[in-house]
């Protein structure tokens, strides 16, 4: 097994140092966000920092990059107060990582790489009509992280769209069954299959296999 | 497609809202985490909301639930500023899943379940010895979240272990080569499988894969 102390870390290349970061913390739920800006103008982008903070309420966290480096999102949540959540299935990797490209705030991402906006009762902001999972949300409260100006937004759920057949009799969505992906670093797609779901665990008992 | 306003998922039985929600977010990094307490009795516990911050310094944030609900983590990491973060490959998911029963704060969830303590020099913690990807941290800061009582833990990474053969040449760890696994709601493990990792993107470029 490799060790690698801070100090070496450090001392690495950034992009090389970057990749290796961003890695670590695992597979995530890469998704997209769509908002709306004062000018009606829709913005898209990829997001893989994204939490489960409470059921019920039922809350949900993002990690925004620093301003500076993606001022969109963050500042039409701060003007219309609302956003919506896109999975992202296998078929639309290729746009959905394009939609990070640094795009000027007039030109939407939906048009530049091939998505189509889906405009409801329900939000303020578009969903992506393609995406078999989504839900739109109204921003909490937006936490500033003072180490590196990133920023912790903090939303609750307002409606949800997704394919009835993915659900399970006990609620559970089965991402898997609509090839929902997951991404590593900030490039990576993957598709997924089940091991397993196992029951509640208690000490001294014996987990069970959800079927 | 079939849509849910809030008004209906707030009708729902408790544990069928929280399975559908939590699945909402998305696949997960789920991860077990390592602390030890005042009287040096370590404790094991997996968690599933787990973002990268930023690359430089090294931040890594993590969601625990309601200290009632969890006590143990978060009080250790506050006595002793150190917790490690250990990937989970697919052969430990069952004990992975078992430290999530509620042991008292006496027992140590690594004997309880069958995994190894691994102390080295590098942190007040262990880590688990079974584990391919693993990383220790400072922690920097605990941000109380109002709506609903859970924390956001950040800490800085001082030092990782993996094995070398799943790092590429660009830094990228490529964790399915270690069968890490990735998560979904509160008991569904998922074994992943490549699918692209893009170039960086660009308005008008085409993305290139990189193998």
């Amino acid at each position: 097994m490799a060790f690698f102390p801070l100090s070496e870390i450090q001392s690495w290349e950034r992009f090389y140092r970057g990749n290796f970061i961003n890695g670590l913390s695992g597979f995530k739920s890469a998704s997209l966000i769509a908002t709306v800006n004062h000018d009606g103008i829709s913005n898209l982008a990829i997001f893989s920092n994204i939490v489960h903070l409470g059921a019920d309420p039922a809350l949900i966290g993002f990690v925004n990059r620093p301003r500076e480096a993606a001022p969109h999102t963050i500042r039409n949540i701060e003007t219309t107060g609302e956003y919506s959540i896109n999975l992202i299935p296998a078929n639309l990797i290729e746009q959905a990582h394009q939609t990070s490209a640094k795009y000027g705030e007039g030109e939407s991402e939906f048009k530049a790489v091939g998505l189509t906006e889906e405009w409801t009762g329900y939000s303020k902001a578009p969903f992506v009509l393609e995406s078999p999972v989504k839900y739109c949300l109204e921003v909490q409260e937006i936490i500033p992280i003072k180490f590196n100006h990133t920023s912790f937004v903090i939303g609750a759920i307002t409606a949800v769209f997704l394919d009835r057949q993915i659900l399970a009799a006990d609620g559970f969505p089965d991402l898997e069954k609509a090839n929902i992906i997951t991404s590593l670093g900030i490039d990576g797609y993957y598709g997924t299959e089940r091991l397993a779901r196992f029951s509640y665990a208690k000490p001294g008992t014996v987990l069970r296999v959800i079927e």
